[in-house]
């Protein structure tokens, strides 16, 4: 057979022969330090794999970036066999990598489930089965593996998948632990480098919440010390700076698959973040003379065809459906709110004195995206919309628009968010199948636009086939820290939907006019708004958004009772504050603390509890400060009030 | 041809005849009197009208139940008659007449539009056309009636309808007014008794929105002054009591046929009163350790046929749906809101140390009801639940019912609401269908749910047979003053759902348990609840969820400079103030506040500008009082902090 190594050059060998045999051929110190390689640029295997035929060979050594694998593939094999000598009735479930994360994950199952406390002892146990050797295992009968197999389910599961499906099974074993696969293993355990066992969790078979959940423990391996650390800050950098990572420590929101892709749960946390953001928004809206409405989630496909959207927008949409079974009316999931405001509008008769008429609503909708192009919170197919359609005559719209700017503004000041541009849509003249041709009313729309934002003194960019299909708009564009460009909020001028809703007012003449609308978007969604404030903030939220504001640490019996005084005071002023009894170490509790990113760790102990003070530390300082409990309420509820 | 009277007797007529004519040679005063008739106890008929068949025969004189029609009909048409008087090119509409309302109505379309202030000019004009005659027409060639409609659509739209179904067209005319249609006149005007125009609004021509708004007079007439007064009596008390009439001048919600029946729109006042409710209720679960969440609005076919409720429940949900055109996933809006807080809950593994985990969410969801069933906001197809769902270990069932019930008995006397019964459902244990049949759990769930109710010291109705399919529950029932009577709360024992979803955590022994999942509705939807409130308070709501809290109408220009002055303080404030600066008499500005039930109503002139003080009127009360501004606005806050 020829096989065709990396650089290029063709070897012929006479037989079938392992990996490690064609390494030996090649060079006595290759043959010593191979561990495995990669075949056709794609296939990896251990070292003791049969080469058949002529292939491309990437040798795999140390020094080779695939190696990272087989040593983390490695190390959760280990656990598996340490969790299986500590707890011999485990379960055994699967290895992996997880190069993303950096990480290895070991999963099993195990009655009295292992505990966090459990995990140093695994690590004992590990580094003692260090001096085991690990084995390949190959069966070609059923009767034989299910016989191995009958107390370990999981394995069993993959011998008859992999049975069935290449009519042989394979894996690895070291003593009593077997696990059916093709993760390739270091055959010979190296002098273990640095290593940590971080974390236990659940993770459902198959990662199918119909299958059972088996515990799961997560880790990293470094090819040494110095390896680990910096393969540490990489990772630390990276999930500073990615929402749903720091999802994973913040427990903002969660998917589920019985649910849907891209519909988000807001999880607890999240849902304080949202509707204190939401709290603020509507003080905003109250101030500015919004009117707050609440309109159905769906309507009927005539609404959309009314609108437009049914032609404009339907790939963006979900399939419409009907009510009952028997029902011919068909509905959809609204992917927008203005066919809906403007039925509120329409419920009364206005005069022109009435207007500008503000409708507001921080409104649901769905939209339809592919499943590849779905993004944590940043891209999904719920959303939370701050909407509002606001109804204005001729002569109000260059004041409404500065309005809406200047609210825009002040809310964006507030979050700390810096704009990256403006950017005027127009139509494309010749595009006239998605722009309503009516070159008067477009020209005058683009025209009054134009002329405000000249008189603003904005600096924007015109970008010419990038209006609404029906009129010219304003994006208020930002970066996101991971690069991307989005638009946070929107200002919209629309000639076109009132005519098509025979929307009206009763002007001074006593005739029907139509009223111009304005589609204003304040933040955009939630979900994509809070996204990016994570990711600015690489989830250390100010005080007045934090999910949790403070974090109590009693020490001592005098300090638990003292701490539970402080939290129901805390409770009766609105504050978010959690009593951290768990039977940890103090320095345990004050890095957990960290790790949740809480604005303020107080610690409690007999000295405070005796002179009614608290002792803090807020995050990010080293400093501690104490002072009486009554003045720290007060400096907690000046910062919330200015929201820092 | 044989005529059957009333009384059973049988008369033979010679020749076709009028109704007039039969009823003059039944006696000469029944001649002079009768207006019409009703044929074969369906078809009402003018006095005109052609008798030329058997048929049973009732006679309507002004003593007659149906005469009000007749004398409905005729103001209604006088209504257009004077309308086309003032404007001559008015387009004219149609009328009616709504016994429900005991209503006429009038419709038409005139440029300029008539307003409010037209409506004397209306009663005069239509005062001195009682001397006219009104007489009927009738055409049996299209060409003629074209001709004669051609500046009248609405009407030649009825006549071109009427000449494909019959053949011929008629209808009614006075000089030029003429309209075409059925509804039957009095063809000698009576001495017209007491009547009213009420109502200036807007309506589509044949109630579809895309379709042209005409204008809309309603009024009302009695047989009599005495009469008058009587019947809008009964209506003012049936208004009263029906929150579907107090709806007209509150303006709390509406619906749309675009968007589609059964979907409420929650307009500006009614967006307020929810979302005080609402507020009020986040509180108070927040004192009792709730946790927020928010979850999506639909789930695929698989999360309901895992939780039952497809099997169980699928009458009551809406039809599936597609996300995009090529996805194979089928969705479905969610009729209950169990699986997501489950979906939420197992996003984490728990200890028993967690429990009890309280999940709430005011949750959107969508049942589907017949069309026929569908009432006001008593009965809707979208719906927003106060609910939650509580994981609770076994030892904590007892308590944890306790603290729901305390919480819902603090919740209901806020409102005054009265309990009429408590309904413990149980399960029928024959019903092996609806009941999942495990009857140790069964048993176990209603034994421990009846030792609570027990030791609570509560009478109660044991209703076997009305359980839900996953556990047995306690309803908290009320009488609408409409005499519904309704489920308020309810707390439900559910030991299904957590192993049909494989909720777990995980106990002091370290082992896998299934926690019990308490399901909980607060004041069950907002939707039903809010009905019920404004039937029971005729819609006289208390101050805090008064849409509009106070009135502020000024007196000359010194007291509209202070009015804004007072406005912008109570708006500051988070107050609902308004000033109305309309043209009109100070008696009319009262009045109105008064139909709109405006808790305060200010009055600002001369006095009060100088002396910073302000005179208000509470609904329901003669008595006026002046006070200071700022011992006004502590008066008002006191009021909305105590729910007064």
């Amino acid at each position: 057979m020829k096989i065709k190594l990396l650089d290029g050059t063709i070897k012929e060998f006479a037989t079938p022969l392992t990996v490690e045999a064609i390494a030996k051929e090649l060079s006595t110190s290759l043959g010593k330090k191979v561990v495995g390689a990669r075949i056709n640029d794609c296939q990896i295997v251990d070292k003791n794999f049969l080469i058949q035929e002529d292939i491309t060979l990437d040798l795999i050594t140390p020094s080779h970036p695939d190696y990272r694998l087989f040593l983390n593939h490695t190390l959760a094999f280990l656990i598996l066999a340490s969790v299986q000598k500590i707890s011999p009735d485990t379960k055994l479930g699967t290895v992996s990598y997880v190069p993303d994360e950096k990480e290895f994950r070991a999963t099993f199952l195990s009655e009295p489930r292992f505990t966090k406390d459990d995990l140093n002892k695994i690590t004992t146990t590990l580094n003692k089965l260090r001096k085991e050797k690990i084995t390949t295992f190959a069966y070609d009968k059923p009767q034989i593996f299910r016989e191995i197999f009958q107390n370990q389910p999981f394995q069993l599961a993959q011998a008859e998948k992999m049975w069935t499906e290449t009519g042989h099974v394979h894996g690895y074993q070291m003593g009593e632990t077997k696990i059916v696969g093709n993760q390739p293993l270091l055959l010979t355990i190296p002098p273990l480098a640095q290593f940590e066992l971080q974390q236990l969790t659940g993770a459902y078979w198959e990662n199918n919440a119909k299958q059972p959940m088996l515990q799961q423990i997560h880790g990293m391996i470094g090819l040494s010390t110095e390896d680990l650390a910096q393969e540490k800050a990489v990772l630390q950098s990276k999930r500073e700076a990615d929402h749903r990572i720091l999802n994973q420590n913040l427990e903002i929101f969660g998917f589920d698959p019985l649910i849907g892709a891209g519909l988000p749960l807001w999880l607890p946390n999240g849902t304080i973040i949202k509707e204190e953001i939401k709290k603020y928004l509507l003080e905003k809206e109250w101030e500015y003379d919004y009117t707050m409405v609440q309109t159905p989630l769906i309507g009927t496909v005539g609404l959309y065809k009314t609108s437009g959207h049914w032609d404009h927008y339907r790939d963006g949409m979900f399939q419409p459906f009907k009510s009952g079974k028997e029902s011919g009316e068909e509905f959809v999931l609204r992917p927008m709110n203005c066919p809906h405001h403007i039925a509120v509008y329409k419920q009364n008769i206005h005069s022109y004195k009435d207007l500008p008429i503000r409708l507001a609503e921080h409104a649901l909708q769905y939209r339809y995206e592919s499943s590849g192009s779905l993004t944590g919170l940043e891209r999904v197919r719920a959303m939370e919309l701050t909407d509002s359609h606001i109804f204005v005559r001729p002569d109000q719209v260059a004041q409404e628009f500065k309005n809406i700017y200047q609210l825009i503004q002040e809310i964006l000041k507030t979050f700390d968010i810096e704009v990256s541009y403006l950017s005027f849509s127009t139509r494309d003249p010749q595009d006239k199948e998605k722009y309503f041709p009516d070159d008067k009313m477009w020209n005058e729309a683009e025209h009054n636009m134009e002329e405000v934002l000249k008189e603003l003194n904005l600096n924007y960019q015109k970008v010419p086939g990038e209006a609404a299909f029906y009129g010219p708009k304003l994006d208020i564009q930002i970066k996101t820290p991971q690069n991307h460009e989005i638009t946070v909020s929107t200002i919209q001028l629309d000639f076109l939907l009132p005519r098509k809703f025979d929307v009206t007012y009763i002007d001074k003449d006593q005739t029907l006019k139509h009223p111009i609308m304005i589609h204003r978007g304040l933040i955009g969604t939630y979900e994509r708004f809070i996204a990016t404030l994570l990711e600015q903030t690489k989830g250390v939220l100010p005080l007045w958004l934090a999910p949790r504001q403070v974090e109590i640490i009693p020490v001592g019996d005098a300090g638990e009772t003292y701490a539970n005084e402080v939290a129901k005071l805390l409770k009766q002023n609105h504050i978010r504050a959690h009593v951290d009894t768990r039977d940890e170490r103090l320095s345990w509790k004050i890095r957990e603390a960290q790790t949740h990113k809480i604005p303020y760790q107080i610690v409690l102990g007999n000295k405070e509890s005796d002179t009614k003070t608290i002792t803090y530390r807020r995050y990010g300082s080293e400093n501690q400060v104490t002072l009486p409990t009554t003045e720290f309420l007060e400096l907690l509820k000046t910062q919330i009030k200015q929201k820092k």
